[in-house]
Order: structure tokens, then C-alpha cells, then sequence
């Protein structure tokens, strides 16, 4: 397989890095190539501005969305852009690591994401009608390839259950695995989340490696979470709501969106 | 009042700067102070890094919390993040305002939380006990203040509903209202969304505009979300858990911190 890990802690030696490393290692032991970007050591640009489209005359009014359509048709991204696209696509499973702040991931990789999924790449993709609403929730771009998160979290385990106070994890973390993972077509692995980061002794970093190895060494068998298929009838088009039919009846929100239980037929 | 609008468009020639315009225009006709940060036009640093914590020895391993802890606590943050706390503390209202992009706000935005909410300042405050576990969640330096969230989104209303294929706005906003905004002590009020922004004609500006008017006059009287306090009694401590009387039994994750109906006595 061909890995791509994106990176986004500032320290290298902190426990983030630690894990990368084991990561890492493992991936190669195991006969995968791995290409990293690095964000911070990389100087990563975050925020998407008028510099990254080198087409828009000065004094025209910046669109984003339409600055970005029209520089990814005409190739005309900026340099540090362009290699990420090519290394998506190179690619079979992409990971994202990161440590959680603020209940959502750094602001360097939002600048990435921001940056990198441009129109006609990772959204804009594929035809509306009334059986399709683009190619997009697992299909489009990226489809065929895998993508997992490695998060490390300072708070406790228990806040973060279903009725822990920060919100369940797969909850805070749903915009990540769908809106941003599933949405261009990748099938999302489980996350693999590692809590009270700051606490972890000497002692807890060997349990926790051995998980991640092995979640390393099941990359490619490791069923994905089973997000619905826009386009493959479990929508109703346009209005993009789950038919009335479907969905556990107790689940709510973002639950309704995999194809767990409660499904009648 | 007086009130802080972050703003976080890269074009002050958009719907969002044209909203922001609004805003201001219509509380400063109530008689309220308006201040505003303009992070894309003040060229905000997003990325948190060593340069933010000069008393970092070069050689340091580079700890975020550890660093934000000492660099408050010493008043030796960097002069932005200066500036921007003592707006915060100024204001008695709090809008921040951004495009919806990849269903979480811009990273130069996330970059402002990174770094502004500071350790001691945002978050590590107060006691841990048997009775609180910090004050947090309703609590906190900005306790007694109000907030609120500006969301423009180039997707339709519908995709975002209960059933939508997005996720209910609510939920995907609730990273920020409960996890950035409430966690500090902001009352949180409902958020100002609107949606298809790409394709609202001229002829749509004006009743959008006439409904943030409204809410810009009723900022102070608007009820907020009626999340649930942490020390107040709701949770267990310490797993910080809902207590299992306390809920709609049909509710599930984020739903479940506001105390709207189905709670037991």
C-alpha cells in the first residue's frame, strides 16, 4: 500500500510524534511505502487568501469557491497545493494526525484541508439529476481509497462516552470522517483515539503503541464505518434527507448516517 | 453594549461583508460599542508554534498546554493574542462571524481560538472537587457574557435538517457553541445561518438582512441554548457523565446538554 500521513503537531517530541514514529515503522515494516507531510515543519500556509490563485486580477472581487474551480481546471494552484493533490492521488490510505483542540483539529490542518480539497478536486465533482446530487459521500475523487485519524486528546475517555459532557467522540468527530473523509469518496476507518495525552506515563505509551501497531497492520481489512451512499437510494433527491424509512427510529443526528440497525428491510 | 464582531472572509466584497456591515450598522443605531476583528485583513497568525511563547528556551521540548499555562500566568503572550483577550474581557457580547467551510469554521478562525483561548484564560480555571470539576461548561472567565454565531453556508437548508445528509447545523455547530463558546462561560444564543449564499440574488440581500437586524436588535434578550451547567448538579462527577435520569430517552449525543424537555422532575 501507499500511505500518506499528514502531521500537524508542532512538537516532533511529543507523544504525537512518538505515535507517528511507531506508525510509521510498522506501515514499513509491513511493506508499505509512506510519504509524510509535515505540516509544521513544512511551514504550511493556512489560510486560503487571494495569494493562492494567481489568475484573479487584482482589483476582481475574490470568490472562493469560484477561484478555486477555475484554478484547479487551468492548473494554476500554487506549488505547495499541487503536491498535495498529487500525493492524495498517489495515495491508496491517507491519515490524518492531529492532537484535538478545541474539540476539533488544528487550525494548520483546516488550513490544509481548506486549502488542498479544491473545487473539482474533493467537492464540485460529478453531474446533479434526479438520481445523483454529484459525486460526493462516497464517491467522487478519492473513491476506492482508504482514510483513518490518529487523534490524541487531553481530556478523560468518559467525558467524551455518549453521555459524557464534551459530546461522544464519533459525534465531534463526524465533521472530520464525513464531511471532509467521505464526502470526496474515501472509506473512513474507525478513528484511532488515544485520551489523556498529557498524563500518559512512560508506563502507558507501550499499550498504546501495540494498538496503534496493530491498527497499522489491519489498515487495509479494517471495515470502514458504514456512512450511507448518497446516491445509492437512501436519499431522497434534492431535499438529501434520509428516506422516512430508514434509520434506527431512536437515532438522531449523525447516527442516522450509518447503516447500522434499524433499517427496516 | 459592547460588542466584539471577529470577522473571517478573505473578501470584505461578500455577502459576508455585507452582513458584517449590517450588523455593525444596526448596533451601533441601538447605541452599542462596536469593535471588530478583521482577521484576514489584520493578517492573523494561525498556526500555534514556538514563536508564540517567547519564554520558550530554544532547546525546549515545545508542550502547548504547558507553554499557554506559563505564557498567561506571566502575561508574556504574544502581543495579537494580547490585544485580541483584552477585547474578550471588554466586550460583553461576543460575534463571530464566517463561511461554513468543510462544515467547521476557516482555519485563520480556528487559528484565533487556538491561540487567544488561553490556558488559564479559557480553560484551565478553577478547582477540581467532588462538587466542580473547574470551572468550565457555563463557567469561567467569560461567564455572564453573551455569544453568538454568524454562519454563512453555500448549501441548502435542507441538507442540513434533522434527516440531511449533512448533519443537523445544530449538531455540527455544537463543536464551537458548547466546545469553544459555552466552555468558557458565554451564554450561547442560537446561531444566524444562512444558506445557498453562492446563489442569493440582490433580491434575497434584503430579507436576510432584515432577520440579522432583528437579531442584532433582540442580542440582548434572545434567550440562549439551554445547555446544561457542568457544576450544576446534571453531571456526574467525575466521569462528567449525564446523569442517567436527566435526558429525553430518545435523545442521543449532543442533543442530549441542553435541557429542553424529557428531563425526570
Amino acid at each position: 500500500m501507499k500511505v500518506l500521513l499528514v502531521f500537524a503537531h508542532p512538537e516532533s517530541r511529543s507523544l504525537s510524534g512518538a505515535l507517528r514514529d511507531v506508525a510509521i515503522k510498522e506501515l514499513e515494516a509491513q511493506g508499505h511505502e509512506v510519504r509524510v507531510s509535515d505540516l509544521y515543519a513544512d511551514g504550511w500556509k493556512s489560510a486560503v487568501d487571494r495569494a493562492d490563485f494567481p489568475l484573479l486580477a487584482d482589483d476582481a472581487r475574490f470568490i472562493p469557491v469560484a477561484a478555486s474551480k477555475k484554478g484547479f481546471e487551468a492548473d494554476t494552484l500554487t506549488g505547495d497545493v499541487k503536491a498535495e493533490i498529487e500525493k492524495l492521488l498517489w495515495a491508496d490510505t491517507l491519515i490524518l494526525q492531529f492532537p484535538l483542540w478545541w474539540f476539533a483539529m488544528p487550525a494548520i490542518l483546516k488550513g490544509w484541508v481548506d486549502r488542498v480539497f479544491a473545487y473539482g478536486f474533493a467537492y464540485g465533482v460529478g453531474e446533479h439529476s434526479d438520481q445523483r446530487w454529484g459525486d460526493r459521500y462516497g464517491e467522487g475523487t478519492l473513491a476506492g481509497k482508504r482514510a483513518m485519524l490518529i487523534v490524541t486528546a487531553g481530556g478523560w475517555e468518559e467525558h467524551y462516552t455518549a453521555r459524557g459532557i464534551n459530546g461522544p467522540m464519533d459525534d465531534l468527530l463526524f465533521p472530520i470522517n464525513h464531511g471532509i473523509l467521505y464526502y470526496p469518496g474515501y472509506d473512513v476507518l474507525p478513528p484511532f483515539v488515544v485520551y489523556k495525552v498529557d498524563r500518559l506515563e512512560d508506563a502507558g505509551f507501550g499499550p498504546v503503541a501495540e494498538l496503534l501497531r496493530d491498527r497499522m497492520r489491519t489498515l487495509a481489512t479494517t471495515p470502514p464505518i458504514p456512512y450511507r451512499r448518497q446516491n445509492g437510494g437512501d436519499y431522497v433527491i434534492p431535499s438529501m434527507n434520509l428516506r422516512p424509512e430508514l434509520g434506527d427510529p431512536s437515532a438522531a443526528g449523525f447516527a442516522l448516517h450509518s447503516s447500522r440497525a434499524g433499517d427496516a428491510g
